[in-house]
């Protein structure tokens, strides 16, 4: 038994996205269901409905930054209720007893993380279709509590862009005393800017769009340095305990591991295309490290939420109507978005 | 005033080491003065006489792993008396007072850690001259105490190539219930292994040499693989929790970085002269963590050479005389050694 709701898809790689059925699965005893009310657009869908990494299945229906309203429940559910909100994000479900499991780290599961989209469906066969629809049904313990005093629309973002940035800032533990350096101001830099001052980081932003210097500012940055002035990049070297890195263009990552203290990381979120290229000395000098981070579990995510409702944290973000979506898309492609594009899935 | 005395050196880059005086300075209050005994021959002093990094003078006298037995101490000097053993790693000086020093990580001084060799001398002006003579004269507090219970001449090496894979192991908290990888069985790999082995954790090394594969257990490795056959690297894929890479030839980490589990880490203590690429996927997957390490501070190489001389470990060396230095550089190039060098200083 299935039910068949409206979504959008693409149909093969690149092609713009187009209106289309899907079925989700009846609800099991551990199951939530709600109705889709936003959904943001992340770098990461806009990666698979160009198939850039390969592996991508269609037709595909993207959106893995999903929030609503619950409609049903299963038998053996305990903390959702109709009429709650409700999240989902990156991850839907895992094998829930392998070592990463065992550790609230689900993304890393050994047996495979089934993805909110485009991995294989477990329980009705096929592939995940994501928040570009209706409505979704997932497993009480992947579903997040959305916080009430938060902007719905606005803290959909926090299921992806959020937890991307929250989660390597508490790992390798920024807060005070500590500086901070966050690399790109887009929909993963400015939440992390957000986060780590909220975390009470001493933040400085690298970016090399001078008219983003002032935005970072807004956003709650201590500073801000234009990383293509050699003279501005001086000011920090040997002073940053811990760089996060947003940007998924190829880009120089020698010139960030140079601004960091004895024992500092730059930790990578974003997926450039093409390795990384890391001089010897760069990381032997200061016992420096290059690492990376990919969103975060499921009870880090949770916690992430409570952080920014406790701290009034939400995205800043464009709304736009399901019809808008394939423009949207494009603009992203541009770097024309400040910072997140959210779809008003009630225009569906 | 000063003191002149023999030593080899190299007079301009690439050019054979040949016999040169020198000059060391009268004792300071806080000075050991010591007869040089043995001297260990790394492949950093092959760099340096062939600058490799640029940055060498010449004449040049190498050698950084030196040990011998005291002949005079300054007035203040309370841990050493004459007679005593002591030896003198990479470091011989720094500022004593910057974030750094003050985390006894005189490696990283802020105000730049005076070497042993080819680095400015501030007592005497010029540069300093290595452990391929004589003496030394050395500050109290960067001079080591060398473990009377150990083979002297084959302690040298645990002066540089020693201390530079205890530190990580520490640091990373290499010990029982953790399986370290070890890449490279050569001056440092070798004593990688016996240090881990000693620290109880299951050692793994990696080689792409079949006949080193046997030797990498003699020394105590708990297992060997061929990181040339990919049906072997998949035995410890996702297993391993810390990689020390002691390769400095060109050579691909994200091997090496596939085989971590979740939050490992490929440490370099090699220096390749190429940039390395990274995956970004090879450390985004799993917050895996390319990282470097350099030497170690002096009471950390203290703290060395006591586990050793509790464990018992020294290097596999060969000896050679003074005149056969050319030779053991020209060995030592073509990875023709196991697995240290050292020369006996008496036959200077």
């Amino acid at each position: 038994m299935t039910t068949t709701i409206k979504a959008i898809a693409t149909k093969e790689a690149g092609v713009k996205l187009s209106p289309i059925t899907i079925e989700r699965r009846e609800l099991n005893a551990d199951d939530v269901q709600f109705d889709i009310l936003y959904c943001g657009i992340c770098h990461s869908d806009l990666h698979q409905i160009k198939n850039d990494f390969g592996g991508s299945h269609f037709p595909m229906v993207p959106g893995h930054e999903i929030v609503g309203r619950v409609t049903a429940v299963g038998s053996d559910v305990t903390q959702f209720k109709v009429g709650d909100l409700a999240g989902v994000g990156c991850i839907v479900d895992s094998c829930g007893h392998c070592p990463s499991c065992d550790k609230d780290l689900e993304m890393f599961c050994e047996n495979g993380t089934t993805l909110s989209f485009n991995t294989p469906d477990k329980k009705l066969g096929g592939m995940t279709f994501g928040g570009f629809s209706e409505a979704y049904v997932c497993k009480e313990s992947y579903t997040l509590k959305m916080p009430a005093s938060l902007d719905l629309a606005a803290s959909a973002p926090l299921l992806c862009a959020g937890i991307t940035v929250y989660s390597p800032l508490k790992h390798w533990q920024a807060g005070p005393g500590k500086t901070v350096g966050i690399v790109g101001v887009g929909g993963l830099g400015h939440m992390a800017i957000k986060i780590a001052s909220a975390m009470e980081a001493k933040v400085v932003v690298f970016t090399t769009s001078e008219n983003k210097v002032e935005d970072a500012i807004r956003l709650g940055a201590d500073d801000a340095v234009l990383s293509t002035d050699e003279e501005q990049m001086k000011k920090y070297q040997g002073k940053v305990d811990l760089i996060i890195d947003t940007v998924s263009a190829n880009h120089d990552v020698n010139a960030y591991l140079n601004q960091l203290a004895v024992d500092g990381s730059v930790v990578l979120v974003g997926l450039p295309n093409k390795p990384i290229e890391i001089g010897a000395f760069n990381v032997v000098h200061g016992r420096r490290s290059f690492a990376g981070s990919n969103i975060g579990g499921i009870a880090e995510t949770q916690e992430m939420l409570n952080f920014c409702a406790e701290h009034n944290i939400t995205a800043d973000i464009e709304m736009v109507d399901a019809d808008e979506v394939n423009t949207a898309f494009e603009r992203l492609e541009n770097n024309d978005v400040k910072y997140r594009f959210v779809v008003d899935m009630a225009t569906l």
